[in-house]
């Protein structure tokens, strides 16, 4: 799509029409805060002129809008929408959204590079322009096991794909200020180039140490002022929202116009629920111009400052030689878009439509044997017991300890006290490791909720207060290849297949989302009280995030990095 | 220099002593704008630590001073320093200066890609970090005779130098509107890398069509309105102060809290005189703040968005994984530093003197013939005559016009009327070139003077109330294989010489600057009332500037880019 020279040149001077003009309304520039107006001229896929009047071969008015940069998604897992890379186009585009910068570590955990290549693939197909920071810690540790691991050779192949940008977050931050020899490898393949991070809660000489090792942004930071050393140690904060991690909040007071230049948006892992209920990035906008930030400050956080700190200097900002990546808005406070255009091409159905869509890859990627009511029994002697305590809309836990009796040589589940039973079927054919353990928080009841979207190795993750249903739960799971279900008393009583890796659907967003509010009902109808039990649970078992959680091979003391003896 | 990853991790934690801690000073954040306390720890050229106590190897006390980022040039000739990379080196490091990003399209004019070559060996030695632009219009257009042509194939073997960032200002816009073939090949072999701009007084769809080409900066803009239409649409704008363009004054105005991330500094042309009576950088960080830019705002142009403009990830701010450039000061209003660390290295003289100094290029450069009085002679019948109207402090000029009478078949100098004969020889011994014109603003009424610092071409410039102390001028610097005299009444009154291209000298900068108080003495002597005649000078035959300039062909009206008619 690239445009030649001599074209951009000519209709940016007006000698010869643009390809495209948007007539009528304002361009707020991010840099000063103006609004401009005059004619958008657009050849191909750049902006060529600003701030006059153009002719064009096709001209689309804009009366009375203002044209602001398109969005950028500065970290996302797009496998947590449960569509695929095209369905997240078609979903979350029209939305505004015209860069995603996604890490694709749900997939690679599953197939390995493998996905990657997948998601390369589709990236050049769609209508935004999705690239792709490789998966840096597959799997996030060496206490779970996950269907692929891959090391610095696997990824230099790829890192000069014209739609990589570096390495993506380096979740194994104690692998790093230890010094472990395998992340050395790769902090060394990428050294001088982008590198994303992930430490929550580092401070001081560790802090110090991971970013001295190369590493530039952060996206972990869950309260003002752990956003505040990270800024102020040379790192890119990215503002995270999503279904879960949800930081916006916190953080909102840091935003401003002296710190926006350095700050960006990011939805990490953001359900089709959440995307369909209140929105993308587009919901950020709006929340935190309604919490008070400054609105040049948050939408330059979204665009300008996005493409900065990725060196993605071809966009961010309308002005001639930049990618036409624009969103029309009525209402900059509303944040509402009614027209969006990606490279020039305006983002609707038959831009969609058009699009070459990359096969899915990943089928049949559940290879369990049958799962029975005893292994979610829970041994042992010690009655003092390790409980995950859920904190709702967080992706970190407590680490509480509960005095469980020991019945029949098994602990057993106590609703009185919301302790109900969590396990981690290891899915990938490997070696059925099957690991259970308590969590506090749930508000469930009755029967059990599974799903194979189980951060990151994406084995089955298993919540119950019934050991039968928990085991159906488990073997419907391997029936779908994957995806949620509810179960009560022996019967489903909602479900979603994801079978593309055991992550997303090969279905309209439309129908994902559909599926999800059944799921959420059910999973209500069990007593859960949590807003967004599937993706709680979802990072139960992802142990770089503190400070307890459960692996297919026991529960993990985050803080200590290792597993607990059972 | 580079640290092994290993290290850095090990010094940043605090498990190992760092090589070097700066101890009691705060360090003053660019992006958030607070004062930090404890140590700064630094492992070779990086820095690894900041914010808490560190161990080192070796301590330097800074109690009570305030350490900000090194500063960064972001437009320059060395050259014009008139000394060599060395010796600039030596010269505004210890004012604050760790980065200079400079375009060595002096010397390119001189003698061609082994300028370039030169600067580049040169800077792998120095204790700053000299990075460069490549040299993109070498002649600076086809109305005059340089010593060298560049194109796009000469520069390409280069643009993968590790000092090299991209291609220096593009001064030929017409030639980039018009889509000259030359201009075209050259911006396509950059395409999508760093591309510098240079189009002063450029606006609405021709800066458009500039831009859309590939362009990133500009630091040719000379009023506020100039440059906020420029940075509206796109560009980084670096705010110059040189010795003769100064534009600080008109465009402070726009530096502040909310568009600082996007605006640098850069000297372009600064003199030892300059430099050693006002400063560098740190001049023009005390002025913009004594004129009123937010202190942050300023210190921020100076050092973190220049290094964000540039891609050089590496810089900008005290913080881990930093290169450890470090200025330390007294008082941020003063800008005086008291130690500056240039990658871990102190600026002081036995820095310097620890460097290789790669031998000079370039001698034996100016061939011309012997040159006589009556070559400055000015034909013609037209008694109407365009004549060059100084402004003092800018290189842009105007274009007036005078009635001068023709006596004996040449129009002569009218001391009355401030109406002095300027003339350009070629002397790079190609085509013995001399073209004669008026201008008017010197204030001159006897004499002569003479430089081969004339820009781009360098050929020699002469200005002079008498035609025979003009060829006396002239002869001179052949024989001094170039630099700056100043003669009256068959007299050489005061001299220089700058043997390296004709452009640099080849002793200390002090030295240098005690030549030019005499050569200032001696113009002032003639009568010249202007600050800095020989800077002046040296602009009024680069003909990408407007209005009306001359070169070895003859007066050129910038505005039309041709050549006037004899």
């Amino acid at each position: 799509m690239t445009q030649s020279l001599s074209r951009l040149i000519s209709q940016g001077r007006g000698d010869t029409p643009a390809d495209l003009v948007l007539r009528g309304g304002v361009v707020w520039d991010m840099v000063t805060g103006s609004k401009i107006g005059g004619d958008v001229a657009i050849c191909g896929d750049t902006i060529v002129g600003i701030g006059v009047d153009y002719e064009g071969e096709r001209v689309i008015d804009v009366t009375g809008q203002t044209l602001v940069p398109g969005f950028i998604d500065t970290h996302l897992h797009i496998e947590s929408s449960l569509v695929t890379p095209h369905e997240f186009d078609r979903c979350v585009g029209p939305r505004g959204v015209t860069t995603a910068i996604c890490d694709p570590h749900e997939i690679a955990n599953v197939i390995g590079v493998a996905g990657i290549e997948y998601f390369l693939d589709c990236a050049l197909e769609t209508v935004m322009d999705i690239r792709v920071n490789l998966s840096s810690c597959v799997p996030s540790s060496h206490m779970e096991t996950a269907g692929a691991q891959i090391e610095a050779p696997d990824l230099v192949p790829l890192m000069d794909h014209p739609q990589v940008i570096g390495l993506a977050e380096f979740m194994n931050y104690p692998g790093v200020i230890f010094q472990d020899p395998g992340c050395m490898a790769k902090l060394e393949a990428f050294r001088g180039r982008h590198i994303d991070g992930h430490c929550p809660q580092l401070v001081g000489r560790d802090l110090n140490a991971y970013i001295a090792a190369g590493i530039r942004t952060e996206h972990e930071a869950t309260t003002a002022d752990e956003a505040r050393e990270k800024l102020q140690k040379g790192m890119r904060v990215l503002i995270r929202e999503g279904s879960v991690s949800k930081d916006m909040h916190a953080l909102q007071p840091l935003l401003n116009d002296v710190t926006s230049a350095y700050m960006c948006l990011c939805t990490d892992d953001r359900n089709p629920l959440d995307i369909s209920e209140h929105g993308h990035l587009d919901y950020m906008i709006r929340e935190l111009i309604r919490l008070g930030c400054p609105p040049l400050a948050v939408y330059r956080a979204a665009s300008l400052s996005a493409a900065e700190a990725f060196g993605l200097k071809d966009r961010g900002q309308i002005a001639p030689g930049k990618r036409a990546d624009i969103v029309v808005l009525d209402d900059i406070a509303e944040c509402r878009a009614t027209l969006v255009l990606s490279g020039g091409v305006v983002m609707d159905e038959a831009a969609f439509a058009a699009r070459t869509v990359t096969p899915p890859v990943g089928r049949g990627s559940v290879k369990i044997g049958t799962i029975r009511a005893d292994h979610f029994r829970t041994g042992g002697n010690r009655r003092r017991t390790d409980v995950i305590g859920i904190i709702p809309g967080k992706i970190i836990t407590e680490h509480l300890h509960e005095t469980i009796p020991i019945t029949d040589g098994d602990k057993r589940p106590d609703l009185a006290r919301d302790l109900i039973k969590i396990a981690v079927v290891e899915r990938h054919g490997i070696n059925g490791n099957i690991a259970t353990g308590f969590v506090k928080g749930f508000g469930l009841k009755a029967g059990a909720i599974a799903s194979t979207v189980c951060h990151d190795h994406h084995n089955i993750a298993v919540v119950g207060a019934d050991y039968s249903d928990m085991a159906m739960a488990a073997n419907r799971l391997g029936d779908l290849q994957g995806g949620f279900v509810v179960v009560r008393d022996g019967a489903v009583l909602a479900e979603l297949s994801l079978p593309v890796a055991g992550l997303m659907s090969d279905r309209p967003f439309e129908e994902v989302h559909e599926s999800l509010i059944a799921l959420r009902t059910a999973a209500g109808s069990l007593g859960v009280t949590l807003e967004e039990p599937l993706l709680q649970l979802a990072f139960l078992a992802l142990p770089v995030i503190p400070a307890l959680k459960i692996t297919d091979r026991g529960m993990v003391d985050v803080e200590k990095f290792e597993i607990i003896p059972g």
